[in-house]
């Protein structure tokens, strides 16, 4: 189950990774989980994630769809120095608007390699669609940048990081989501019934059941989310007081 | 760059992830890369992975757009036993077929729980959409099942894992997909021209630059994918030449 927008006005977001490394599972993608954890806490509501290849189709595509429908898009990967690197180019275009060369994203990579070393590659860093305002990347100079409601960001971790630190306090946040978290080692088909019913009278939290298996044996984890509090410690005894009645042993996790 | 389809008609496929607890940021996923990985290794091109909440508009949505579009659909999470466990239902409105009680599945229920012990909330595990065939699952009996070209897996990896091995060997698998990763500590915008030269002259393998940033220090890995691994070994000794030219020192990871 999960609040509907009537409920729940808070801002909306999609995350999109673009590059061909994730999808052939070669490098595990470590940017979504981070995204995803710190957009919660400023209270916006993360709805989709899309992981697409460096094909400017695909890219331009995705933009348009996502940036339509959610309040921010972040896009990760695709805006270094090399052949592949065509995020800033297909953004462009899916915002219908020339690539030009960025003064200031200019003058900050000729700061940090020096005149003499701003080779045609690295100016390639430069170039974003016109009416995009910069995004600051206080690790290796070139940087991203938004346009519309879309965040463009490096694909590097690092550098992810530190780009959406910085403009992290330009976003619009609603109300904190707020989660508890109760385990126990049954079983989640002798939990979904009384669940059920717990769900039913509380429809302004969301509940969540995530089976686990470890070591041969189930559980599994119920989460409570809301942006109430109270109502959410009320589902959060409720789930104990269940727990128990069918002896297991509530933890808060 | 990515392999045309005209250059590579090997099988294509999408992952679609459902789950609140990916997007909430609460849960890292642990299924993308490892599926990613296998199918590459099956000949299988992964051109697309989404990740969605628990919501029937958007499983159905999903189902549809990347079913229409790739050879194979891969489904993880949502056929559990809770409220919340809502992809079974979800893909049988996709295909526009009735959510039937599967008596094989049932069968299987009854023999892992114990015809006393098998609640409603198990029973439920048992409906599948109509003409669609089951998964094995050899660790909690509850199968997955096949509709069309759409694989639908539980979330729980050791569970997806084991139904991904049993299933595989009915996939149809493509060319094989090999690849070699030369890395360096150059940075990238020094190797973006040279490796470009590259990649024009050897359009059959696709050249993917994915810079690192690790104590405080810049590297770079490229990676060069094709099937024909001549070619693949021309195109990585190549890479290697152009990094010692430039004073770096290859190494093949």
């Amino acid at each position: 189950m999960t609040l509907t927008e009537e409920r729940d006005p808070a801002p909306t977001a999609a995350i999109l990774i673009i590059g061909n490394e994730i999808l052939s599972g070669r490098t595990q993608d470590a940017n979504l989980g981070w995204l995803a954890g710190r957009l919660v806490e400023l209270g916006i509501r993360v709805k989709e994630a899309r992981v697409i290849p460096d094909i400017e189709a695909e890219i331009i595509a995705a933009v348009q769809a996502l940036s339509a429908r959610y309040s921010y898009v972040f896009t990760t990967g695709g805006i270094g120095p090399t052949h592949d690197d065509i995020t800033a180019e297909a953004v462009a275009k899916a915002f219908a608007v020339p690539l030009i060369d960025d003064v200031e994203a200019a003058g900050r990579l000729t700061r940090h390699y020096g005149a003499d070393k701003l080779t045609p590659a690295r100016l390639r860093m430069a170039r974003i669609p016109e009416g995009a305002t910069l995004i600051d990347n206080i690790v290796s100079a070139a940087p991203g940048f938004r346009i519309g409601n879309v965040f463009v960001m490096a694909g590097v971790p690092a550098i992810m990081r530190a780009m959406f630190d910085w403009l992290a306090p330009s976003l619009a946040g609603g109300a904190r989501m707020l989660d508890r978290t109760i385990s126990c080692a049954l079983g989640e088909s002798m939990l979904a019934e009384p669940l059920s019913a717990i769900q039913g009278r509380h429809p302004e939290i969301e509940i969540g059941s995530y089976p686990y298996f470890q070591a041969g044996r189930f559980g599994v984890s119920l989460v409570a989310r809301g942006t109430d509090e109270a109502a959410l410690a009320a589902v959060a005894e409720e789930i104990a007081q269940m727990i128990r009645r069918l002896g297991g042993d509530p933890m808060e996790t």
